[in-house]
């Protein structure tokens, strides 16, 4: 039985999400729909990183392991003749029989898309969030190197009683595209949930400089999520790549 | 009575083009009704080049002269939160009373999107043509090199009896921008009807390898647009930028 692996691209703007849940459009439940026309699903699909409601992917990886006669390379093409066009299938590969889309994940990386401009963006605005405020990006760059590393981010997710919340960082940082286009990019082998949208949202507060870069790392070594700035929405977040 | 010059980007996607036409959605038809609720419109609005149904811009320019009791550095604020979100204003001035957004123009710069993929794109396939054949791009810029100049494009356009179609370009390349993505870029005095997305296609025809560069450079000289390629769909075409 194939241990199938899928690179996949979604424009989450029309979904609940990743995960399944009855009755509401979700990526897990159209893939599985199509999945079902091609082929024998003999476990469930797994995923890399569990978006949520918006949020898009440009390289999320899942895997299920199922029986099919479709041969494996004409897979993507015969998927995206049949999902909608807001997702796509960019790869397909069989893996050991031990490959598990987010358990044997090293590292995710993630872009969150800021279009810094007086006035919003028409082109792309389902894929950016509108900040009209000017940013300092070289303090939002100093905070981020606060964070890369090993550290507790509780200040930076929603929390639960008994979890861990200690994540590695390997990469951090902050960068123009043009003229008015802001990305923040982390590389880490994993994200709390929500930590991205705080984070981003906590870094803004650097960047249009209400917060010091010494009160940002005040907040990190806090451990307390009620300091944290607002979640940014959903629609500027992408998955970018997922690292094995 | 003030001049009024505006610089709008859109989401052509869903628009009838920017002409005004009855009982369609235009932008020229979206901006009108919006400038009616602020201004006093003493003439027509003029823009600088009348996009197609679905065609995209970056970087529009529209006049019209109007009183107004509202500031002109308020207008941009004023009227984006009047227009639908797939059409911005970026920029609003008060220009001499002979500036005229078409007229007054002297270089118009295009660019066409291409997602040159196996698969086709979902993030942004609001904004580019998928085309899955490998380009060698080299060869469509050589074929871009013999456009530069004054050239008669009527083999690139949808033509009339007794109209010219003698334009001069200034600049044309393709480049890619990242591993799947390419533009096909022309910057000219002015373009013909339906010539961006005619010459686009042909260029797709050489990048493929069915014609040479020299028959490309045949067809330009022959003047006869039945030996065009197909014009490309408008969903990958922006009107970028406009000079003056």
């Amino acid at each position: 039985m194939p241990n199938i692996k899928l690179i996949i691209e979604y424009d989450g703007g029309g979904y609940f999400g990743f995960q399944k849940q009855p009755n509401l459009p979700t990526i897990q439940g159209e893939l599985e729909r199509v999945l079902n026309d091609l082929v024998f699903l003999e476990s469930p699909i797994y995923c890399a990183g569990r978006t949520d409601a918006g949020v898009h992917a440009r390289g999320q990886v899942v895997n299920f392991k199922a029986s099919t006669r479709v041969p494996i390379n004409r897979l993507p093409a015969a998927l995206n003749a049949r999902l909608p066009s807001d997702i796509v299938v960019k790869h397909v590969e069989v893996v050991p029989e031990d490959f598990h889309a987010r358990k044997s994940a090293l590292k995710r990386e993630y872009g969150y898309y800021i279009h810094n401009a007086s006035y919003p963006p028409a082109i792309g605005r389902q894929y950016c969030y509108h900040y009209p405020l000017k940013l300092d990006t070289e303090a939002i760059n100093q905070s981020m190197r606060l964070i890369i590393g090993t550290h507790d981010f509780s200040s930076f997710c929603r929390t639960e009683e008994g979890k861990s919340y200690l994540r590695e960082v390997y990469e951090a940082y902050c960068r123009a595209l043009d003229d008015h286009q802001v990305v923040i990019r982390v590389v880490a082998n994993a994200f709390a949930y929500m930590m991205m949208r705080m984070l981003c949202g906590s870094l803004l507060e650097v960047g249009r400089g209400r917060w010091s870069v010494p009160y940002f790392q005040e907040v990190l070594q806090a451990k307390d999520n009620s300091l944290s700035a607002a979640a940014l929405p959903p629609e500027g977040l992408v998955l970018e790549k997922v690292y094995y």
